[in-house]
């Protein structure tokens, strides 16, 4: 971990990334404080970079839409739970407006940039917190992933994304999507890093064993992968045979999961965000009222059928979990495309297709760096169980990573 | 309870009631093959009515509705648990079509008839059920209750009608309307007929205990019950009062927790028979096509609406269940009408307004008959607790009915 006061600085160094909307200028002074007061706990120092759509008191909530800024009166348990170890807020992030989008390019703050490639997207929505994260102005980036905006910045940008089962995570405070997809997520540099905070918490589990061996799936059949992604995806896939995982194969056509996630997705959203269409739509970014509009247009059949699918799936994967401790997929179909380029409507796809699976499903997923030198590639892993999932990441890691 | 030999002869010579779509002419066989074999439980001999869409191994089942006839190979598990302690099939009963309805005139079977005079209503959509019950076609009816079809024809043919809290009884094998609204229900003669039926197999407590003094409030706000039906709903208040209740009023404005039963009712219809509506539409009854098709009309923004206001009115009844042990309401607002009369719109909300809302919440309630001396009359008794309820129905049953 950094610490708070290297962060603070990082986080203005870089400003020109654009990852912070609001910078807690009082950081410094609050880690002070606890220390000084005895108040300083597991995480004593540690520097969080929230999303904007996650309230904490005393700092504005924009939910990435001027139009929603407000001053937060209270905190969300998430948040106060970190607190209370002595965690500190370094700062709101930047995400895509109202976390309806994945690109995180933002038209009233402005894109969140690549550290990587300052020309390219940080992808989102959560991609503030990824950025962040990335450059070292924060030590735990705090998300929400409704159907990967936790999992595709972390890809995009080189780090760790994990969303935890659905419902693990109180969502009290944080400003709700789509209700029967929002996770709240984390990203941290290294899968190490992330248990070390999240198990001081009691969110993940201490003391993860390394597996012996496990069985592995690669899902195909879902998107057409870029040619560098797939190569390194397929090193990746090396690197978790070479600790013990034996290797199959499933085919999923996953076109009607997909459809069935958009169609929950946008009549939730419509359902939340229907006031705001109607008074102030013509200041949302085009995308954003396009995609609000057509959920205000869909038929309440539509929405049953989907939730119908969605326990399909769920049934699906959960018989996909008894064959296999995890699935693997790459997180992202593409590397991180150029801001100028998310205008072209084959993008978001190619960043949704794997992630948006484990938002119907509700399991536990993870994005973790493939070995890569250039831009960076995401692997996903999927699991039933938290600390297979955990342990599994954590073991690629330290073989194809920290070596 | 006069047992399958009886109700038989008895569903046969009032076949004129249309009650019956069905007879098991093998009813009186199969108890005896019970009994020599030695099979018969605590239920040997009890004379099931089981509604039309629920399912029982080499009868037909119609759902109301001619178009979708077969022949079923499997056997409810609601029918099965009364069965294997020895309860005998009568026969598969009449219904509203689709059991979309609370009238009971099925355009293709004929309207089931009101015992108490042919030509008006048992009202439904489990009227077949209740009717024969009242004329002891059947000891037990089985039927189900998406919005008051259990309640809605116990009240108007003079029986008792239970809807247990949601969940409780399985419903595979049962064709479903609505799922988040649809119960299993039942029909007795006496609430305590009833509990001896259920109890045999542990849906209702045993050796329930009169209680000494309760609370209750009667719903006021709802609807305009015709003088006749208030005259007799005071008088079974006034029953409650002697046998230790003490009255309490509240007023409920209940116009938002009815649209939002509809908006699901309607949706969850469509999504189940959308394909029958349009490969069938002509041969339905105008009524249940009408509705299907506003169901398919409606936006998912107003189902998910909906489903919030169903969470708000279960916590309000909630709330409610903190200061009462039990809320009382008449169980329809009219006595039966005359069957001529279902083509009024506004017959509809006066049969619904009370039932609609445990439906809603998913909270047990019960209809019992109210002391009068003409056409029935229903109090319906709801609680949050259903030892509560039952115990203060067959205390009421006791005081106001059976001295």
């Amino acid at each position: 971990m950094r610490g708070v006061e290297k962060a603070l600085e990082e986080a203005k160094r870089r400003a020109d990334l654009n990852h912070y909307l609001y910078i807690n200028e009082r950081a410094v002074d609050e880690l002070e404080l606890l220390r000084r007061s005895g108040r300083c706990g597991a995480l004593c120092g540690v520097a969080l970079a929230v999303k904007d759509n996650i309230e904490v008191a005393g700092m504005p909530t924009t939910n990435g839409a001027p139009y929603m800024k407000k001053m937060s009166d209270r905190t969300a348990p998430v948040v106060k739970t970190l607190l209370s170890e002595g965690a500190v807020v370094v700062g709101k992030t930047n995400m895509h407006e109202l976390a309806l989008g994945a690109t995180n390019v933002n038209p009233h703050f402005g894109p969140a940039k690549n550290p990587h490639d300052p020309g390219r997207i940080t992808g989102g929505s959560s991609g503030g917190s990824a950025g962040a994260v990335a450059v070292g102005a924060a030590d735990l980036g705090i998300g929400t992933d409704t159907g990967g905006s936790v999992r595709i910045p972390a890809a995009l940008c080189g780090v760790v994304g994990y969303k935890p089962p659905y419902g693990k995570i109180p969502t009290e405070g944080v400003l709700p999507l789509a209700q029967s997809l929002d996770h709240v997520g984390f990203l941290a540099r290294t899968v190490k890093e992330l248990v070390d905070v999240l198990s001081a918490v009691g969110w993940a589990p201490r003391g993860l064993q390394r597996p012996k061996r496990f069985r592995f799936a690669v899902l195909l059949g879902i998107s057409e992968p870029t040619r560098y992604v797939e190569k390194a995806f397929w090193r990746a896939v090396a690197a978790l045979e070479s600790i013990g995982g034996e290797r199959d194969e499933e085919f999923l056509n996953a076109a009607r999961y997909s459809a069935a996630r958009a169609a929950l997705l946008l009549s939730e959203a419509a359902a939340n965000y229907y006031g705001y269409l109607r008074s102030m739509g013509s200041q949302m970014g085009r995308d954003v009222a396009t995609l609000l509009s057509a959920g205000a247009a869909l038929p309440a059949v539509a929405y049953i059928v989907a939730r119908r699918v969605k326990e399909e799936a769920t049934a699906y994967f959960n018989s996909l979990f008894k064959k296999y401790d995890v699935v693997v997929t790459p997180t992202t179909a593409t590397e991180a495309p150029r801001i100028e380029e998310v205008e072209n409507v084959a993008v978001r796809p190619k960043l949704l297709a794997y992630t948006e699976l484990f938002n119907l499903t509700g399991h536990p997923a993870i994005s973790v760096p493939a070995p890569v030198s250039g831009l960076p590639v995401g692997l996903q892993i999927a699991a039933a169980d938290e600390e297979v999932l955990l342990s599994i990441a954590s073991a690629y890691e330290e073989e194809a990573l920290l070596r």
